[in-house]
């Protein structure tokens, strides 16, 4: 059985310009409105279509500066601002005084430690014993203030505090903004596995103000490129394109070209959510290099390598894989491997990493349902690609056998 | 502001016999379907309807003898049974046998500690721990086995593991059954508040042999039995003077009598949750006797009183204040407490409560929002009820003044 998903059978013109991909007509599951470019007034809207959980992505320069934008989207009188002790020092002043403005919101606040090793329950008790010894209720908004890591725990404990909260989402890396900003999981590790507890749970709104990336680290800016790479592989090759055109700007972290790279990864992800809200299809082709990044970081160990990191090269793999499938022509996977190398990520597979380890860690993988392996692989022209299990395993073992290092 | 809801509005017939009642037209929100009461067929079958998450609930005897039923609901090949120490050596074999049946379904099982103690996050735990060591997909089923705790945790559990899976409940209380089974309301205990992490989470189906009430206590029987005529009052004048009627058969668990409360108790609940899913109004009229209820449940100490008998005094009192009010007449107050004494229920206040000790945990109740104590009372004839801060306060002290014992 294959997934097959193409931008152009989603109406997505072809476009040349950063200015006409800003204006690109979608006609289904998403709205994209222009408007005005600002202090505090978005340079791009993204509408998430989502029937009665609609939901709009706010991107531009100096957003947070105003609190108006964010307070249309808190209801009640109190909220509380769940972050970490990296992002704290940096933005929790700026943002506890947009929401404050006014004096109509009580601002809480809850600092928890940084990083995936911090993503569980124990964790997450700590946002519910805040709201509680805070009186917080039921009209309450949790507002996530970091990366994907905060805004999967505060999405979670939104989700359950009281059986459901207000939800707002500002993220403050490159990953966040593009990946999981868009799309309702939430939720928190298990020992025995990474996400295994959470909740589909939408936010009012997403805030991403542009301005917060200048304090995010180089590599943690590249590794949300690898995301931004992948909206252009699995469906949208004008965006691809783009990207090769403009990667010097990205790099530079320019601010307009930015936003276009931001809206134009969150319309893709926002498209395939609405197609398919809950994983049962399509939103699958969004794992593309997953399954073997997901190997990567697992065997060299969670948080050596950025996910970003591990996906990149796991793209490099599912190209090279998909070019000895003689799927693709040889172009799509030496471009590919040439603009992930321009983003400064890595392509080559880590020195620890055996076709055994490969093999073995990728049979767990959760898409291996049912005793198969379950790929998204490119195929066709640049844009279009497939999840499957129907591929010679063979292949798989050449691409394994030529990535890992001898 | 008062929220006002009668039976009569919603179009419920004028009935006099349980035949009758049985096959009373309910014109939206709930379809009752009559079918033939034999073996593992179910005598009535309540459809709680909530668009795409409509479910039925099935009552009868003998249901659990075969698995048909319980496994058309079971849509992948796993299920794991969740129950407690108690229900286990009585039902669970059962359960598993009916599931394991035809060998199409890999059944898990885990067994919790029983009691209101235990529905906290850290027991939660262990229902994950389970369904991650059996390597559970996104597929299998959560069953819960018991009464109102396991129903709740292991609705949460569901809605939760990999961001929510199949849910079945087998409620073998008759309070799990005629409340806890409606609604779609999960969660667990946080120790600064009861049902404070949670979700709205509805089954695939609920199935309630009324062959395991046979092993209920007293004490439990009668303390459902609390929320059964709750029903009358707040909504259904015909069921509450039915059960006055049947009071005898009811107290002696007479088979085909139960299963007309449990069903007529059901459709109420029914109603009122397809009216509001997410307690945004008449969802609260459920709470009759609730408030007063809470703080007695609180004041003596959980797990002193069961919930239903604590309700049982809430309702005498609402009912006497109401009375006070003149929003009643005498008869309803003097029959509400009849009705209940007949059910083995307590009526009085326990000895160590003062009007202190009630004011005290009355004004932290959850329904006391923006400082004004809300309460549901009593008004009209038979069966109306309103939900409303508007009542002045001197009689309220006066109905406390008049139960606490001196």
């Amino acid at each position: 059985m294959q997934t097959s998903l193409r931008s152009s059978a989603l109406g997505l013109k072809s476009v040349s310009s950063p200015k006409a991909l800003r204006s690109v007509k979608v006609p289904r599951a998403v709205r994209v409105m222009a408007s005005s470019v600002s202090t505090a007034s978005p340079a791009a809207t993204v509408e998430v279509e989502l029937g009665d959980r609609t939901y709009p992505i706010y991107i531009g320069s100096g957003l947070l500066a105003g609190g108006d934008l964010l307070r249309k989207h808190v209801p009640g009188n109190t909220a509380l601002v769940v972050t970490n002790e990296t992002v704290a020092p940096l933005y929790l002043d700026r943002v506890v005084a947009a929401l404050s403005e006014g004096g109509e919101i009580r601002v809480e606040t809850v600092v928890l430690p940084d990083g995936e090793e911090h993503k569980n329950v124990d964790v997450l008790m700590k946002v519910f014993d805040k709201a509680l010894d805070a009186r917080l209720d039921r009209q309450t908004t949790f507002v996530a203030l970091g990366g994907g890591v905060i805004g999967d725990m505060t999405g979670f404990a939104a989700a359950s505090y009281q059986r459901g909260v207000h939800f707002v989402q500002i993220p403050t890396t490159v990953m966040a903004m593009v990946d999981s900003s868009v799309g309702g999981k939430t939720g928190v590790n298990h020992p025995a596995g990474k996400n295994m507890i959470g909740a589909f749970y939408q936010p009012r709104c997403v805030l991403v103000d542009t301005d917060t990336l200048s304090t995010l680290p180089d590599r943690e800016y590249a590794s949300g490129m690898a995301e931004v790479v992948k909206y252009g592989l699995i469906r949208d090759a004008d965006f691809f394109e783009w990207q090769e055109r403009n990667v010097d700007a990205l790099m530079a972290r320019d601010g307009d070209v930015v936003v276009r790279a931001i809206e134009r990864s969150c319309v893709n992800k926002a498209e395939v959510v609405a197609l398919d809200e809950k994983e049962g299809g399509v939103r699958a082709t969004l794992n593309l290099g997953h399954t073997f990044g997901h190997a990567i970081e697992t065997g060299i160990g969670y948080g050596e390598w950025l996910h970003g990191e591990a996906v990149s090269v796991g793209m490099v793999m599912a190209a090279d894989m998909s070019e000895r499938l003689g799927w693709t022509d040889e172009s799509v996977a030496r471009r590919t491997l040439d603009l992930l190398k321009k983003f400064n990520l890595p392509t080559d597979v880590p020195e620890c990493m055996t076709v055994e380890t490969f093999e073995k860690l990728m049979a767990v993988d959760k898409k291996a349902a049912n005793g198969k392996l379950r790929l998204i692989l490119l195929k066709g022209d640049l844009g279009g690609c497939v999840f499957t299990a129907d591929f010679d395993a063979r292949v798989l073992a050449e691409t394994l056998d030529a990535y890992v290092r001898k």
